[in-house]
């Protein structure tokens, strides 16, 4: 059986569930909390961080580990939905998109604003202000830059829907939880976003709750 | 005709260079100074850093930006040297220690000696002590790491050579540049970059030279 370790507000965790759920591939889900990681998650992987999926193939058990590598054994495992469609220049792109997004967005937006809003409703006090101005900031320049992309290529990384697609609109799933993105000034940006969120494998996501944070009203409306 | 441009002693563009050689492809090599780079490079990608590669391919001209993806890009090019073998297990293995090398160790190590170094010669004054200790901390931690893999499996991610050891070793290439490696502490990790470090592939980059800071003399010497 295929065990997949997450957060639910992991943008990383997120992407595999996606991919997951796109190839029809079943996965048993066990919720760990990235704070307090107990010794069996601790010992799967010197990462220490989710995603961690282990699975069982002919030769044995297998741990695989980290955002891109669990997304791309997925894409491996079934030619249902191909996740990187194209030809090998195309693909190369899609993992142009899946490195920007999952690291440099990761790094420049969600690192400074998901564990500040997270940390602040677990462990009280008050989030960091510079921080989240910076993050808010760099937000909007990569919203512009998703919005260039869609304009000038009717989707992210072309027409076909791809691995680049998943992790994007996973990261800003993350953020829209928190009531950080304001679609309005970015319709292009919304229409994408809405056509993603409405394939059935994002839906699960959208049933996610952590305790003590409501997300908005248009969050889970696929119509929003 | 296929085109790079990249800077000696960044361990993403070694890493392609070293690629594109294990697969016998050609590559026009343009050095750019990323404290410098001119609007000629910076018009090719958002990214704004090294390296990136320009292709013409049947349908016109590509770019392709990002060391995993210009990797990947040239393993799909020929089934010479398939950088990434083995089963979709093995190869999501070989991806988390590219990710690993090529992000973590990056982070932590690298980002935190490399440019000080680098800086100091070229600007004068000194380096941050701080950051070279901490880096250099991280750096043994990571070293013990690698000793262990070895032991294990005797590979970086099983007997093939992969990308994985080509990310790996790329990075420790520039540290060794620098002086920064005690390979002595470490005979396994010395064994194995001794074995990668003979290969035609990487004989080119050892012949790197940057104004201001000469290597060691270990740092070409095939038998040290």
């Amino acid at each position: 059986m295929r065990t997949l370790y997450h957060y639910p507000l992991h943008p990383g965790c997120r992407a595999v569930r996606i991919c997951f759920a796109e190839k029809k591939l079943k996965l048993r889900e066990i919720e760990i909390d990235p704070w307090e990681p107990d010794d069996t998650f601790l010992a799967l992987a010197v990462e220490e961080v989710p995603p961690v999926l282990t699975d069982r193939i002919q030769s044995g058990d297998v741990t695989i580990v980290g955002t891109q590598a669990i997304c791309e054994y997925a894409d491996e495992a079934s030619s249902r939905t191909p996740l990187l469609p194209g030809e090998r220049h195309e693909r190369a792109e899609i993992r142009r998109l899946c490195n920007w997004f999952g690291q440099r967005f990761d790094h420049e937006v969600n690192a400074l604003i998901l564990p500040e809003k997270l940390e602040t409703v677990r462990l009280g006090g008050t989030p960091d202000t510079t921080a989240l101005r910076e993050g808010r900031a760099a937000l909007r320049d990569h919203l512009v830059y998703i919005g260039w992309l869609l304009e000038q290529r009717d989707g992210l990384a072309g027409p076909a829907f791809t691995l680049a697609d998943i992790i994007t609109a996973a990261h800003l799933s993350c953020l829209d939880y928190l009531g950080e993105v304001n679609w309005r000034q970015f319709p292009l940006v919304q229409d994408w976003y809405q056509r993603i969120k409405s394939r059935p494998s994002f839906r699960p996501l959208l049933n996610d709750r952590i305790p003590g944070i409501r997300p908005p009203q248009h969050y889970a409306d696929l119509d929003f």
